[in-house]
């Protein structure tokens, strides 16, 4: 535990694209943690505070200042990304719960395209996290809502890349095991089961379908086994789900993005909190996009980011009295 | 209409692997059916009388005699496989549902070690249906289950088949063109609209993930709509099935097996009835499979082919009225 740590957890809330809904959410989310606190956390707000104001000016919430940690972007330099704002946010949040000041981190959507223009070198949030932590390709790619959490194997591919990628994966046991610690010692799940989804129909069938499921996921599995983790599979996709529902399993390991998330976000429409497992830092987000269309409208559902920082809040309080 | 429509239809109903719990679930659909009948029909059990006299005692009923009409298998000949009693009930099902003796037919589960075997040269129930009916490549496998319509663009395939299945796919709008054609006539849907999941996360993402989106997808809904059906997509499957389930849409294509069967089998577990489409007969039956192990015990349930056996007459009775 940090010295840092003795009063409640701050959570680091970062404000997101800041032409989208980003800070309206982000600020929603704060209003109605503070209206009904369910732990002993402190949410801060990570940004410049401009997003933030116009944004309390379209909820008609004073109070919001009182939450705000300024960050203030550097100056644009050899990486021109890094002097964005919605960027800087997110590096602090990252280097503040490395140091102990925060105790995990909500971050609001981002837009990519205004990202890669600056140079941005990462697919995405979750890579970029990775990176900060020194630790990349140990991030694992993680959703709970519907009464389920699935990880996945695989992420952003085009399904043809997906058999070769599982193939070479270097470390599918792994994320059976992170999915298992994770369970352990953030959602208090004394011995978490874990299923592995089959990448093929019927989990390959016996072979008939695909030689995947036998010849990479079955050993990862026994491999998980002989490290402690209570692996189970390869299981076919297609039932998996609605036996985790039921009890039977803690966690699902998916192969690739549609197995897990057409489960997640056909059971839980909109209700989905994307975690970053694997990592020294918890982190969560919505599982929505900055939705620039919507922005600066005051319509934006604060609903998915509330559930992002009350996980972020859950989880921080049991990894801290671990 | 054929001549023989005129009384209320007839459905046809298989016994299935008569090691398995096929004539056990098939008689608890008919008994419950005929307790609580919803809509005029007459089922009619297909196949030897001894497996359905065996699970009679089993469920101690003594009406089912009245219920079955006796196939006797044919010798061995050239086609072996045509002379088991499974094989024997389906060919006599079909064959009389094209002659208008029955309005569809219901098959319970078979077991295919035996059938293949035999010499079966199908990969299964479906296709085998499609042979009777001198159409094989015609046939679209459905699901129907958690207020959702699916169908399936490929099948049973490797995972690492698909991305090319699809390029090759004979007439993908056709399968949408299929889907509409049974929403609006089978189900009572006046004006059905049809969404196409995306093979590759997020619909591929502008080319960012996969390009079989925008070169073969995006052209196969053009043309569905071309040819008047109320096409979309492709769209991001993770979203897609909550959609429908919202009714945003009333049917969805999905690319392939784990894509739809997962979104079906997660909100409907245990309960969705497959559904064989695009042929001139129609063909329901229950999504498990023959369960040998608890053959003979009187423990399967049959709710599931009661569900096969109950949206069969509902099909079979909107296509008479046409």
């Amino acid at each position: 535990m940090s010295p840092l740590a003795a009063g409640p957890p701050r959570i680091a809330v970062t404000l997101g694209d800041p032409l989208g809904i980003g800070p309206e959410v982000a600020l929603r989310a704060v209003r109605a943690y503070l209206e009904r606190p369910d732990g002993e956390a402190v949410p801060v707000l990570l940004g410049p505070p401009e997003p933030f104001a116009r944004a309390a000016d379209l909820l008609g919430w004073g109070r919001w200042e009182d939450e705000v940690e300024r960050v203030t972007p550097p100056p644009a330099g050899d990486a021109p990304f890094e002097s964005l704002p919605e960027v800087a946010a997110v590096a602090a949040a990252v280097r503040g719960t490395l140091g102990g000041a925060y105790g995990a981190l909500v971050t609001a959507p981002i837009t990519k395209a205004p990202l890669l223009a600056a140079g941005f070198p990462h697919p995405g949030h979750t890579e970029y996290l990775a990176a900060l932590c020194g630790q990349p390709g140990r991030e694992v790619m993680a959703f709970v809502g519907g009464r389920l959490r699935v990880c996945l194997l695989t992420t952003h591919l085009p399904l043809s890349r997906v058999p070769e990628a599982v193939r070479r994966h270097p470390d599918p046991a792994g994320v059976l095991a992170t999915l298992g610690s994770a369970l352990r010692e953030g959602f208090g799940v004394p011995s978490p089961r874990i299923a592995l989804c089959g990448l093929n129909p019927h989990a390959g069938e016996g072979g008939h379908l695909g030689t995947e499921d036998g010849e990479v996921l079955a050993p990862a599995v026994r491999e998980a086994r002989a490290r402690g983790v209570d692996a189970h599979g390869p299981l076919p996709a297609d039932t998996v789900f609605a036996r985790a529902v039921s009890g039977e399993f803690d966690g699902v390991v998916a192969c690739y993005h549609d197995q897990g998330l057409v489960a997640i976000k056909t059971l839980d429409p909109g209700g989905a909190t994307n975690v970053t497992l694997g990592l020294p830092v918890v982190r969560t987000s919505p599982d929505h996009g900055s939705a620039r269309d919507i922005a600066g409208r005051g319509i934006a559902r604060g609903a998915p980011m509330e559930a992002a920082l009350r996980l972020a809040i859950s989880l921080a309080a049991r990894l801290r009295s671990r």
